[in-house]
C-alpha cells in the first residue's frame, strides 16, 4: 500500500534517536495527512497494517485533536491490546472517542494484569463508567484488584496462573494443558503445589516438553521457588526478578496458595518505570509529562522551583552577611558563584551514585561505613586537585596571594563538606523512611551553596580585612 | 545451622532499602566473622546455603581483602552462576583468588551470554588467561563474540536456540525436543524457519504443548517475527523487547539465518544498564563506582569538575563585567546567585523530561515541535508566576520598586531561556549523534548562569545606575 517509503523519507525530519523498529515518519506523515483530510478509508486501512504498539505509539505522540480523531475513525476496529501501551493523558482521549461501552469491551479482553494497568491510571469517575459496562465477572476481578494498594504485587499480578499437584507425571500434565481451556494466553513456568494446594516448586515448560510423559513432575520440579506476598511493592518485586534471573513468580496469599503470577514481562514495566522515576526526581519533575498541557506542566513543576527559590534565598542571605566584605574587595562577588558551583556539581556526583547504589541495593549496611569513608577521601583529593587550580587561576585575574589561598581554602573545604553531604544525605533520607531520589537534592545544594558562600566570604573577611 | 536470626538482627544496622529477600545483616555478620578467624570450614558450610546470586551480592559488598579471602575458601565448590554477578572490579579480586584455570573451567561451564558478560568487562591481559585456560570450542566460541563490538546483538546473544522447519508437527517436535541433547537450558519460544534455513517465525513452547500430536507447525506459529541484525545496538533491542513485548528474538546473519537469541532477562540487564547509564551521566559520573579505590574514583570524576570550573569562570567574567555596578549596589551581589539558580533549575526540569523522552523515543520528529512549543509555554506561565514572587521578596529586603523591576524582569527572562535551552539542547546535541545524557547539563548550567547573571546586572546597570 505504501509504496516506496524509503524516498519520502526526508533527512531532517528524523531525529537520530528514531528506531528501524516500528513506526516511520513516512507512515506518521500519511496518517496524519489522511487524517487531516478526514479521509476514515484510508486511515483505517493504513492502520490497519500496523501493529497494536506502533498505533499506540502514533497516538502517544500526535496532538490531543488529531488523537480523538484517530481512535473515532477506528474505533470500528480498535485492537484491545493498543490500550496498555497508552499514556495518562492519551488513554482518556481515546476511551472518549470510543465511548465506555466499547472501552469496557475491549478492556474485558485483555489479560488481567493488562486491564488493570489501564482501570488503574483512570479516576475514579472514569473507573466507574468503564467497570459498570463490563461483564460482571471481569468486574469483580478488577474491583478485587483495585482493593489492592498500588503499585503491589497484587495490582501487578495475573490472575491466570496454570498449577499442577507434585505427583503428577508429565503425560498427565500435557494433557491437562491440552485439554484446559482457561488457562494464559503464554506461560514460561508451571507451578507446583503439594496435596494442601500449598505452592512448593516450579517447573519450566520447556523441561516438561523436553521430559518423558513418564518422567514424575516430582523429579525434575525446582524446589527453589521465591514467592511473592500480595502486598509485596512492586520496586521489590523487580528487584527479586532481577537478582535471581526469574522468568516468573506466584504471588501467594498468607496460607501459601497461589492467587495470582508475575511475569517477567510485567517486571521490565516495573524496572523502567522505578529507573525513570529516580531520574525524574532527581531532575526536580514528577514524571513525563510530554502529553500534558503547558498550564499543567507549569503548574506541576511549580512546587520544587519554589523549594529551591527558598533555599537560593537562604545562600543569599549567607551573602548578605558579609556585604561589608564585598564592598571592600568587588573581586569576591566575582569569585564565590565558583566556589558554591563546583561544591554542588562535586556534591552531586557523589549523591548520584549514593542514590542510584541505595535503589539498586548496592549500598548496603554491609558496605556503608566504608563507601562514606571513600567519598570522602575522594572528596579530599579532588578538594587539594581544585584548591590548587583555582589559587592559580585566581592569582592569574588578581595577583593577591591571600586571596588566592582563601579562594583555595574555601574550595578545599567546600568540595570535602560536598563530598560527604553527596553520600550522607541520601542514606540519612532512606533510614527516614524518605525516597532519597526526590529529597536529597534540595538537601545537597542548600549545604553547598550556604558552606560555599560562608567559607569562601567568611575566610576572606577573617584573613583579607 | 543459623539459629534464629531474627533475634540477633540489630534493627540500627539495617538501612531500610534493605530486601526481604536474599541475604539478610546476620549472614553477611556470621560469615565476616567466620573470615576473620580464618574458620574456613565454616565459611564454606554458611555460603554452601546460600543461591549463587546471594554469594555475588556478597562478594560485590565486602572489601577487597575480605572478598579474596572468601574466593579462596570457597574456590573448591565455587558455583559459575557465581560470575555473570559479579561487578567489574570484583571479578578481577576473585580470578586472582581462584586462578586462571579454575575459573576458565567456571565460565566454561555457562550459557554462552553468560560466559560473554564475564569475560568482555575484564582487561585484554585478564581475557587472553582465561581463554586460553579453556576448551577449544568453548574458546572459539567467545572469541567470535568479542568480535562483534560491544554492546550489540553479538555479544549479547545466546549462542544456543532452539528452531525447527516449518513443515514439521507438533508431535515431531516434541521427539525432537525430547531427543536431541544440545539445547539450552530454558527457552519460551521456538523458532520457525523455511526450507532455505531462513527465519520465518516462532512459535511459543506453551502453545505447543497444548497442541494435539498432529497439529501442523505451519498452522500454530506465529508469522509476526522480530529479527535482529548482529550489529544492532543493545539499546535498540531493549526497545524492541519493551515495545512489542517480546519474550526472546532471533538474531540473524546478513542472509536472513538464525545464529543466536536474544531473551527477556538479557534485555532486562539492558534495560536497566542503559537507565543507569542516562542517570548517572546526568549527575555526572560515568558509573557506579563502589568497589573503585578514592583516588581511582577522584581521578574518574575530575574531569567533569574540571568542564564545570570552565563554566563557573565563564560565568564569573561576565560578573566581572559589572564589578562598577556591584561596587555601587551591594545588594546585587547577594541576589544575583538567586536568578542564576531558578534559571539552573527551572532548566534542568525541562533537560530531564527531553533527555528521559528522547530516550525512550517518547520524544520523535512527530512531536518534537509541539513538546518545545508547549515546554516555552510553561517556562513564560513559570516566569511570570517567579517574577512576581522575587520581585515581592526584593522589595521587603531592599524597598526599592525599581530593583524589584529588574529583579522580576531577569527571573522572567531567564526562566523563558531555561525553558528553551533544558529542551532544545539534548535535542540538538541528539541531531549531532551526541548522546544527550552526558552533554546537556553542561552546556544548560553554562546557559543559565550566563544568562542569568547577564540579564540581572545588565538590567541593573541600565536602570539602576
Amino acid at each position: 500500500m505504501v509504496q516506496e517509503p524509503q524516498k519520502l523519507l526526508k533527512e531532517d525530519e528524523s531525529l537520530s534517536s528514531e528506531s528501524d523498529y516500528g513506526l516511520n515518519v513516512d507512515m506518521v506523515h500519511f496518517i496524519t495527512s489522511a487524517l487531516e483530510e478526514g479521509d476514515s478509508a484510508r486511515v483505517r486501512e493504513l492502520a490497519a497494517d500496523l501493529h497494536s504498539a506502533d498505533v499506540a505509539e502514533l497516538l502517544n505522540q500526535i496532538s490531543s485533536e488529531q488523537r480523538i480523531k484517530l481512535a473515532g475513525f477506528i474505533k470500528q476496529d480498535f485492537d484491545p491490546e493498543i490500550f496498555p501501551d497508552l499514556e495518562g493523558e492519551v488513554v482518556e482521549d481515546v476511551i472518549g472517542a470510543l465511548g465506555s461501552k466499547r472501552t469496557a469491551k475491549a478492556i474485558s479482553q485483555l489479560e488481567s494484569d493488562d486491564a488493570m494497568q489501564v482501570i488503574e491510571d483512570l479516576d475514579e469517575e472514569g473507573q466507574q463508567a468503564i467497570l459498570e459496562a463490563m461483564p460482571r465477572a471481569d468486574r469483580a476481578m478488577l474491583e478485587e484488584g483495585l482493593a489492592f494498594e498500588e503499585d503491589s504485587a497484587g495490582r501487578l499480578m495475573n490472575r491466570q496462573f496454570v498449577s499442577i499437584p507434585r505427583n503428577w507425571t508429565v503425560g498427565k500434565t500435557i494433557d491437562f494443558l491440552r485439554n484446559q481451556e482457561d488457562l494464559p494466553n503464554d506461560f514460561y513456568e508451571i507451578f507446583v503445589v503439594d496435596k494442601d494446594e500449598l505452592a512448593v516448586g516450579s517447573v519450566l515448560v520447556s523441561r516438561v516438553i523436553r521430559s518423558a510423559r513418564e518422567t514424575k513432575i516430582k523429579d525434575i520440579y525446582d524446589e527453589d521457588l521465591k514467592t511473592v506476598a500480595l502486598d509485596t511493592d512492586q520496586e521489590e518485586v523487580g528487584y527479586l526478578f532481577q537478582k535471581y534471573n526469574l522468568a516468573s513468580a506466584p504471588v501467594v496469599d498468607d496460607v501459601g496458595h497461589i492467587v495470582g503470577v508475575i511475569s517477567l514481562d510485567d517486571v521490565v514495566y516495573v524496572i523502567e518505570e522505578e529507573a525513570e522515576e529516580d531520574f525524574m526526581r532527581l531532575g526536580g519533575v514528577s514524571r513525563i509529562d510530554l502529553n500534558r498541557t503547558a498550564a499543567r506542566t507549569a503548574y506541576a513543576r511549580f512546587p520544587w522551583l519554589f523549594v529551591n527559590l527558598l533555599t537560593a534565598i537562604a545562600a543569599s542571605v549567607v551573602i548578605a552577611l558579609f556585604e561589608g566584605a564585598i564592598e571592600k574587595i568587588v573581586a569576591l562577588a566575582v569569585m564565590m558563584p565558583i566556589v558554591a558551583s563546583m561544591g554542588g556539581n562535586a556534591g552531586t556526583q557523589s549523591l548520584t551514585i549514593a542514590v542510584r547504589a541505595l535503589a539498586t541495593k548496592e549500598l548496603t549496611s554491609t558496605n556503608v561505613r566504608r563507601i562514606i569513608g571513600k567519598e570522602m577521601l575522594s572528596a579530599f583529593i579532588n578538594g587539594i586537585s581544585f584548591a590548587v587550580i583555582v589559587a592559580a587561576a585566581s592569582y592569574l585575574y588578581q595577583p593577591d596571594i591571600m586571596l588566592s589561598l582563601v579562594f583555595a581554602g574555601a574550595t578545599l573545604i567546600t568540595l570535602c563538606v560536598a563530598g560527604c553531604a553527596g553520600v550522607s544525605i541520601p542514606i540519612v533520607l532512606m533510614r527516614m523512611g524518605v525516597d532519597p531520589a526526590i529529597a536529597s537534592g534540595v538537601f545537597l545544594t542548600t549545604v553547598t551553596d550556604i558552606v560555599g558562600f560562608f567559607t569562601f566570604l567568611g575566610l576572606a573577611a577573617y584573613i583579607l580585612l
